[in-house]
This record gives C-alpha cells, sequence and structure tokens, in this order.
C-alpha cells in the first residue's frame, strides 16, 4: 500500500521567501550581493529571523554569528535535528545558493507545526556565517568554527578583504550573539541546496541524495622565467613563464579529461609579468583547484602535478614555486541518511540518483559535529554565482518536500506512521 | 697593404656621454625613464642639444620634435649622410637603448672633424621622438611623421596613456621646432644601436651588419567561454576560455620552435575573467606577437593561427575573435650600405655577421625614405629595457668606429682615399 501523503510544504509561501530575501542587497548588479556582516547581510538577516520569530521559533545567535531559529517541538533533552545552509552570498549572485536550504528549513518546520506533527526532538534551522568566503577567509567560516574546526577568537579576527574585522563588524551589525559555537549538538545535519552544477538538469533528475562531497586541493603555482625581448629573442633561447603555465593547463586538463576519472581541475586565476606585448613573460601566476571524491586519487593528482612541475622547470629552465592555498580531505556522508533521502524522493515519486558533491557547503563541516548529509535540487544549465542561477519551482517544492520526509523521519515521524 | 688607421672615436668621451645621459630619469627605478616628451626626456635632450652644439653643429628641431645635430662640412647642396637613434626610454631602461645610435653619432661627426676630414656632403646626427612608444602609440612616431608614414597633425594629436596630447607637451618642454619633417631628405641613413637579443652574445661576433628587419604581427585575441563553478562542472561539459587560451599558446610555441625557421611567436599579455580561483574562465584576453623576416612566411603564420582559432572553437565550444593591433612588413636594408659595415668591421680587424633585426627601429621608417642599414652591437645576455642592459665598452667603440667608417665611406672619404 502506498502511504498517505503526509504534508507539504507551502509553495507559494517558500517562493515567495526566496524572493523576497534574493531582492536585498542589489545595488550594482542584476543578483544579489550580500557578504558576510556587510549591511546588505544584516538587512537579510533582519528579514529571516524575523520570519523565525514569526513562526514561533525561538531565534538565537551564537558568538560568530551563525543564527537558529529553533523549534523545541519535542524532548528538549534530545539533540536536535538540524537543518539550514546560508543567505550570505557572492557579488553580483543568484537567489537560490544558501537561501534555498535555509528557507526551506523554515518551511519544513512551520508545515510540520501547522500539520500538528510531534517530532521525538526539537528541530532547528540555521543560518551560517560567511559560507562563501567571498568577503572573509577561508569560505564556511561559520560552521567551521561552529564544528571546533576553527577557533573562535581566531575566526572573529578574521580580517576582510576590506580591512574590516569580522568580529567588530558581526557587533556592529547585531549579530554577535551571546550562545559559544556548538551549543546545540546537532542528532543529524541534512542540507538541502542547489547542485550548482550540471548533473541533474542535464539527466532530468529532480533529487540529488549527496553521498560525498569532494575534496579539494587548492594550490598557488608561480614560474619564473626570463623576461626578454619578443622580436630578438630567438624560439630555442627563451625561458617563456607563460609558455610554461599554459603547458600546465593542458597538463591538467588532459589528465583530468581522460577515461572516466571524477576528478576535475581548473585554473582560474592567472597573471603574466609584465605582461607586455612585446616581452616574454618573466613571471607567470596561477591558481589549481583539483578535486575527487578520493583521497588517495587526490593525493596522486597532486603528485602527478608535482612530478610534472619538476619536468616542466627542468625542460624550460624555469623555476617553479608552489603554495598551498587550501587542503579539504574528501567528505563521506552518512549512508542512513543518504538512504532516508532516497526513500523520501521515491514516496514523493521523484527520481533521484546518488552524487558528490563537487561544491563545499557547510555540510561538511557539520558532519564534524554529527551525521550528515545533502540533497541537491537541479541547477538549469548548472549555472550558479550569477543572476541567471535558476532551478524550476516544482524542483524547489520537490526538494523542500523531501527534506520535510527526510527530517521527519530524523524527527522519529515516519510517513508510515502518520499514514497509519 | 693594410691601409692606414684614418681615425678613432674618443672612446672616453663616448663612454662619458652615455653613463651622463644615462643619469637623466632616475627616479623610481635602477635604470632611467625618459618617456617621450616627459620632463625627464626634456633634461635628457637638453644635454644633448648642448653637446651638439658644443661640438660646433647647429642644431634643429622639427615640428613633431626630432632633434639633428647637423654639420654642414661638405657641399650643402648634397643630401646629407644621416646618423642617429632615439633618446627616449621605456620605464626603468637600460642606458644603452637608442642613446648610444645618438650619441655615437655625435663621436663620429667631432672625429670626423678633429681629424679634418672634408665630407662631400653634410653629415646629420638625429635623435627622434617618441621611439619607444611607451608612453605615445604608435612607437617610432617621430621617425614615422618624419619619412611620411603618418600625417604630422594626426601625430601632434597623439593622447598619452597619461591623457596628454604629444603636440601640447613637446610645446610645454619647448621642442615643438618649426620644421617640417622630411626637411632634411638624407642621402642615406645608418643606425648603430645595441642588437637587444642574445645572437651576436652568443656568437661571440662584435659587430652585426643588419640587412633586413622583421615584419611584425600584432594581434589580441579574446575567447569567450563559459564562467562555470570549478567543482561541479564535469571536465566534458566545460567551455574553459583559460584552457582554450594555453592551447594557443602551446600551439604557437611549437610552431615557431619546429625545425630552422626564424619566425618568432610570443604571448606577452593574458587575463582571465573573472580570475577566481573556483571559477571556470569565461573569458581570456591576450596578445599574439609573431614576427618574420619573410613577409610570405609572416601571412601563412597568420594564417595558420586563425585555422587554428577556428578549430579550437570548434573543439572547444567557445567563441574566439581576434582584433589587429599592429602590422609591419618586413624591412630589407639597403645592401650596398650593409656591404659598407662588413667592409668596416673587417677593416677594424673586427669579425661581422650579417643578421635581421628582430625589434622595431627608426631605420625602418628611415628605409622608406631613402637607403639605409643598421649595425648591431653585442647585448650581454641579450637583455634589454631593463636597468641590466649591458654591453661591453669596447664593443660599445668597435661598434662607434665601423659607424665612423661607413658614415666616412658614404660621405665620400673611403679609408683608402685618407690612407692614400
Amino acid at each position: 500500500m502506498v502511504p498517505q501523503h503526509p504534508a507539504a510544504v507551502d509553495a507559494s509561501r517558500l517562493l515567495g521567501r526566496l524572493r523576497q530575501l534574493g531582492a536585498i542587497g542589489r545595488e550594482g548588479g542584476d543578483g544579489p550581493t550580500r557578504l558576510a556582516a556587510s549591511d546588505a547581510e544584516k538587512a537579510g538577516r533582519d528579514l529571516v529571523a524575523g520570519w523565525f520569530a514569526a513562526a514561533g521559533l525561538e531565534v538565537a545567535v551564537d558568538r560568530i554569528g551563525n543564527l537558529f531559529g529553533i523549534w523545541r517541538g519535542g524532548d528538549p533533552a534530545l539533540a536536535p535535528v538540524m537543518v539550514g545552509s546560508h543567505i550570505d552570498t557572492v557579488i553580483n549572485a543568484g537567489i537560490f545558493d544558501g537561501c534555498y536550504g535555509v528557507l526551506a528549513g523554515l518551511e519544513v518546520i512551520e508545515t510540520m507545526r501547522a500539520a500538528g506533527m510531534a517530532p521525538g526532538r526539537p528541530v532547528v534551522v540555521a543560518a551560517f556565517t560567511n559560507e562563501e568566503g567571498v568577503r572573509f577567509a577561508p569560505d564556511m567560516l561559520g560552521s567551521l568554527v561552529y564544528a571546533g574546526g576553527l577557533a573562535l577568537e581566531a575566526g572573529l579576527a578574521t580580517v576582510g578583504t576590506d580591512g574590516a574585522v569580522l568580529g567588530a563588524e558581526l557587533a556592529r551589525i547585531g549579530y554577535a550573539g551571546p550562545h559559544e559555537p556548538g551549543f546545540l549538538r546537532p542528532h543529524a545535519y541534512v542540507e538541502l541546496h542547489i547542485e550548482q552544477g550540471p548533473v541533474l538538469d542535464r539527466e532530468g533528475v529532480p533529487i540529488g541524495a549527496v553521498e560525498n562531497l569532494q575534496g579539494i586541493s587548492w594550490q598557488r603555482v608561480t614560474i619564473d622565467g626570463v623576461a626578454n625581448h619578443a622580436g630578438t629573442t630567438p624560439m630555442s633561447m627563451r625561458h617563456d613563464a607563460g609558455q610554461a603555465a599554459a603547458r600546465v593547463i593542458t597538463f591538467l586538463r588532459d589528465r583530468a579529461g581522460r577515461g572516466n576519472v571524477p576528478t576535475v581541475a581548473t585554473v582560474g586565476c592567472m597573471a603574466f609579468e609584465p605582461n607586455a606585448i612585446n616581452v616574454i613573460p618573466s613571471r607567470a601566476t596561477f591558481t589549481v583547484d583539483l578535486r575527487d571524491p578520493d583521497e588517495a586519487r587526490l593525493r596522486e593528482e597532486e603528485a602527478a602535478l608535482a612530478r610534472y612541475l619538476v619536468e616542466l622547470a627542468e625542460a624550460e629552465g624555469v623555476t617553479i614555486s608552489v603554495e598551498r592555498l587550501a587542503r579539504f580531505e574528501p567528505v563521506i556522508f552518512e549512508g542512513a541518511i543518504v538512504a532516508a533521502v532516497e526513500r523520501a524522493a521515491a514516496g514523493r515519486g521523484l527520481r533521484s540518483r546518488r552524487m558528490t558533491s563537487g561544491a563545499g557547503h557547510d555540510a561538511q563541516m557539520m558532519a564534524r559535529l554529527c551525521p550528515a548529509a545533502m540533497i541537491f535540487v537541479p541547477s538549469i544549465d548548472g549555472i550558479s554565482h550569477n543572476p541567471r542561477e535558476r532551478t524550476l519551482d516544482a524542483d524547489l517544492v520537490g526538494g523542500a518536500n523531501v527534506l520535510l520526509d527526510t527530517v521527519c523521519h530524523l524527527a522519529g515521524i515516519d510517513r508510515e506512521d502518520l499514514a497509519s
């Protein structure tokens, strides 16, 4: 017997709130810009905190500015089920990245309350500070501090790209709260997010049950050659740093693009010096972003690059130095929650596929603290961090209902129970 | 019978003046910075014009600021032999580029006068305006206007990188002269210059008899791909503008570096957009500098690049546009003058080799007006446009003596005559 449908989120309320929040911070772009702890982000926080309060939730803020809406609906002595994401954005962003996870989390709690559900434990929705990392580094700073991966004082002392200090900015906007990060230790954490990649959209699958998250290796490579006149220096006598950099890019592309490996490799930043049309580049500086869901393979990719750089330095007569900028091991999410997501999708009549998160998310930090997983919905053409970021309304609503059913399960309310 | 040595330049006077002129414009660098028509360049002009006058030369300035020292030593009705180069510099330059040709020209005239030589025609030393093209584009502007390749009014209206107008700046520094450019139409033009490349130094040859000058093709290439998340976009779904740019660099290098072709290809400027570590580049903009002494081959290199860009756009799913920035056909210098340079070198007991100029020089513009050629001396390690630009004193003096003998020949005084 197919179980009765237990409840469903209020689609128009959810979509309306996404648009309302997405309208905040529209100076200077087609999309919102709400950098962490800025005036625009304060306006976003005020709106969301107001919705939390209006929904009858207890609003709490911790010392690193993470914002929580707490429904003490079950046994308050038990660890809560936590859902959430972030509401800070990149510059000229889309309206779904992060906000969708927070507002769908709120929607889930309101739906559960309206349906008169009685969860076994509290349910909490969280909006973590500085997930994007545009203003303050590292990204995912709020959840990292929350999970104990970075000392609170270090987090508060972080200096932004504009010279502002995070702690002072949080105090300025009124979001330096009293709670110690980690004050709520969740029973489980589930984050609903747009995919920010093309896989679900290309395959026409509405739900991704995210079982792991790629390891990330960020390096900065500097190649020093010899500046010389572009007209008078025979090709055989050159030590062209730009040309060597180009070899690295094609090496990475050819290697990551081979066969069926899931490795992705990107050179996103590049600078030549002296950057003059008629001077052979003396220096090329560029970044390498390597990702792989398997730690052993990620290490092998790093090692292959390192070996290639040694060969290249020898062959081109250049010197190459490498600086590590960031390194996160892959995260394996909790299999039981991933399975619950798959069941929830099936229960809603939605196709799902297991997948890897290519991007970093607060869930990877929370996975240090409790069992965690993520749910993805399709991003049209994979576009994100861009005003053209889009997800079909039906997919947004479907994802929120899958989150609802997953939270119900984790909070001790199963569809079968409700249907009975 | 070896002919008697006719005369020789005053080495210490020449080297001393090079150092004195090289000391002007030393704010903010190890080397001089004398951008065209700047205060620092005015100081350099004043020094050089003073030396011209002190040597008994008639000092003349034309309307585009070209500075001349005229020795009406022969029949004033005959076209003069002209020597020279420029005294403007790049930013943080060496002291020899350009200045050597002007000061050696002055030295040659003073030596001829001191030796009591009676040339058959006038001898003139020239310092052309804005050869480097750092402040005003195009480079070699003064000699281009002089040779009739650019209208005077257009040259004067040129706006510099700092917004200044060349004509106004020349008036401001007192070098907007009364003469029409081209007022002296030379019998022949000879330019002595440092090689600015490594060939003579590597081969240990002190004199280059420059028989031609490479054609130059400058293009700006813009590749538009699709910005996407570096973590979530599989390699097979990317349209990476930076990666495509890297393919162009390696294509150019592999092609120009093949076999024994004299083609040189350089990508000196490069910019990625949005230039973020975790975003696949949506745009790469770069310059291509192609040079070859043979016009047909230069055209074939341009065509090969164009064909490759079409293939690449198709293969990578990117769009590519190309803008032509500059194009000069190769210049063939006057064989009789080149042979005279070789004979002069041999007469001084100096080895010489015929060679191609990889860089642009005022001589290529003057070649439109009269028979012309160049003499090169070695640049240690090929370094130029840099405070580390160096030529051995012996090579500087040797080159000046070869210029002396070449000018004597062109002015109707041959070594054999003097020795008789």
